[in-house]
């Protein structure tokens, strides 16, 4: 009887191999041979999940995403007011080695995003993905009376997804900026600024 | 007599035909032959100037980066306080097709250096030039009464650039976001929460 192979978990292994040689060399050292190194299969074995090394990047980000989606649902679950809303938007900051990879992988594929519409639509899908949930932590924050409740949710979430994600982004250039980052949490520096209503 | 070359001209030149036509198409359409066509060279001469496409692109993000800080610099010569602030800041967003281009190049090279040590100090480079205007800024609006004076500025300066960067960024990826950046300032809006000191 041939042995039943569960391709979709193979799939999600092969791909956390690629993210944590991400998270320890960046993108330059994630090639098909270290990552069949480190899953512990044959190159022949990555191949035939992942077609080249875009494909295999490309399913790196997508587990990535995976498991940030999986996580701020989590928040959404476990976490009220301030404290999940802060929580959500730190989700994709470089602040540990699972978030780095998850930032470098896809500052990687922002460049794509410029000349392939579908990666366009792919990563414009995970930032909506990510509005969502930081929109409806700060609408649920509003009305428990840790947020301003003049805001417009939809557009401060844009704007605070933007500033998270405009932080790990610069993060990854700046080894100041990082270190800074992972001492003063500038997320709840901003969120705390929503508490108040600014006089025009 | 042979004709004298400008040399340092035409290198502008053609970096200005280029960012011209990745404001109209986007970083795909800039080939060196489309370089060519709107420069009004031959592909020959534009070869002359810049090894190839890649070469080509990096003349166009320096190029655009040397515009954009005489422009930061006018700024802080002709406006003062919070304007000057905000203006600094909106300096690099996508609002009109110059610096539409600056955004779509800079987010392309943003994952070379990811992998390229040498881009990465470039970027980082350039980064670090708008913070230092924006602290400028934000350190003379400070002693003219209209920002906060208890913010520390080297702090603010890194989360302002970030907000305004990642909201240039998203922009590229999604027309809603772009169109919202255009009709609302959200530069303004959070520049404007600074003015009040936030309860702890």
């Amino acid at each position: 009887m041939p042995r039943i192979v569960d391709h979709a978990k193979r799939r999600r292994e092969i791909a956390d191999a690629l993210l944590s040689i991400v998270a320890e060399d960046g993108i330059y050292g994630a090639t098909i041979r270290a990552v069949a190194a480190r899953a512990g299969w044959s190159t022949g074995v990555i191949n035939h999940y992942f077609s080249d090394r875009r494909d295999l990047l490309l399913g790196g980000m997508r587990r990535a995403a995976e498991v940030g989606a999986e996580r701020q649902q989590m928040i959404g679950r476990t976490m009220i007011g301030r404290q999940a809303l802060e929580a959500v938007l730190e989700e994709n900051l470089p602040l540990d080695s699972r978030r780095l990879a998850l930032s470098r992988i896809f500052v990687f594929f922002y460049a794509e995003a410029g000349v392939d519409p579908a990666v366009r639509l792919e990563i414009d899908g995970y930032l909506r993905g990510w509005r969502r949930q930081t929109e409806v932590a700060l609408r649920a924050a509003q009305e428990c009376g840790d947020i301003d409740t003049n805001l417009d949710p939809t557009m401060t979430s844009i704007e605070l997804v933007a500033l998270a994600d405009g932080l790990g982004c610069h993060a990854l250039f700046n080894d100041d900026v990082l270190e800074r980052l992972r001492t003063s949490s500038s997320v709840r520096t901003w969120v705390n600024r929503l508490t108040h209503q600014p006089v025009a």
